[in-house]
């Protein structure tokens, strides 16, 4: 058993949950996980159990917790400070930050409009026109940041960074939702798809028994 | 001139603007300040002149820029190791990031339900049932905090930190809209309304002749 555990939400809806876990097996680190499956029977009492804000995901360590995925994420960087999680170079890792917490703060509308759904593909799916801005938006920063940063590797910022992990379920959302996505950005989405850490998490996904039927379009 | 430069939004309504405001000002930086006033004429133009997201408050230093009213402050404790932007001890500091990342992502109800507007108090205003779900999640926090963590000043973690900067709209909010508030969380909400630099934005705020008449309820 490690002295390090992630509360998660089902791997096939909870994309908060995925953000800070790409981030802890990009690090290599050795931790437990509790899954509590949401939308399911008294889920929000079995969540108040591990999680003072009623939310995954929840990192346990040391008899200590920190919630909200992207909190994790900024101590996993202070505890971690050669592991690069944000780009080293100071315009970049400033605009590594900005993009992520952009996601962090906004797009409500592809959150609202396109919940996860790892395990399925939606055809005829037609963004209203305040879901293709978001949608918009995306590509605008995937492709700047690839262009300006890129040069290192396939991700946002050369090598993967905790921007990667804020937009992994976007690129998830963009393929289950058959969003048409061109050039840098069909590339930058390749990149991540097909990164070893989330084709784990969505082989998992697809393991998974729980199937919500609301959020199936 | 300083090389510093912050984009915001009229002090009136922008409580995004004014969470980095409040740091800036703690730190005792010397900075320029542009205000952008919101929900008048051609202001989404105007603001993407200043702002790749199209949002303030963005920070311009030394030819870069950073936006996201969080993504700032993080970026000034970075620069700034020993100012105490964030609780030195390890358990507070991951409680401090919680909550500050919690209100980043969430309360859309407050949000959407009580815009901050300086200026007025709203007499009468009664919270929808999620509206004070948000309320009492927020009431939960300072107490726990104060209680928790609150020895050694009036603030959320005893000295100022970057948590208190993130929920000081939200006083303001409960405030302007008469929200009965009582106990330990009534005296966090009277350190936050009295400290100086709150002070100073509210009489700018006052200053301003920009009136956006759709949010005076």
């Amino acid at each position: 058993m490690s002295d390090m555990k992630i509360i998660l939400g089902n791997r096939n809806y909870s994309s908060w949950s995925l953000r800070p876990w790409l981030v802890m097996k990009h690090l290599g680190l050795d931790f437990d996980e509790i899954v509590v499956p949401l939308f399911e029977g008294d889920f929000k009492e079995e969540l108040l159990k591990h999680s003072p804000s009623g939310k995954v995901p929840v990192l346990k360590f040391k008899d200590q917790e920190i919630w909200d995925s992207l909190a994790i994420c900024e101590y996993l960087n202070e505890e971690n400070p050669d592991a690069g999680l944000w780009p080293v170079e100071t315009e970049a890792r400033a605009i590594a930050r900005s993009v992520s917490y952009e996601m962090h703060s906004g797009f409500f509308n592809i959150r609202n409009d396109m919940p996860m759904n790892i395990r399925r593909t939606i055809d005829g799916f037609s963004p209203s026109s305040l879901c293709q801005e978001d949608i918009n938006r995306i590509i605008e920063i995937w492709t700047s940041c690839r262009q300006r940063f890129g040069q290192s590797g396939p991700f946002l910022f050369g090598q993967f960074s905790i921007a990667d992990a804020m937009f992994a379920p976007v690129v998830s959302r963009f393929n289950s939702y058959r969003i048409p996505i061109k050039g840098v950005a069909a590339d930058y989405m390749h990149a991540i798809l097909t990164l070893s850490s989330m084709e784990e998490w969505t082989e998992s996904a697809c393991g998974e028994e729980w199937v919500i039927e609301a959020v199936e379009l």
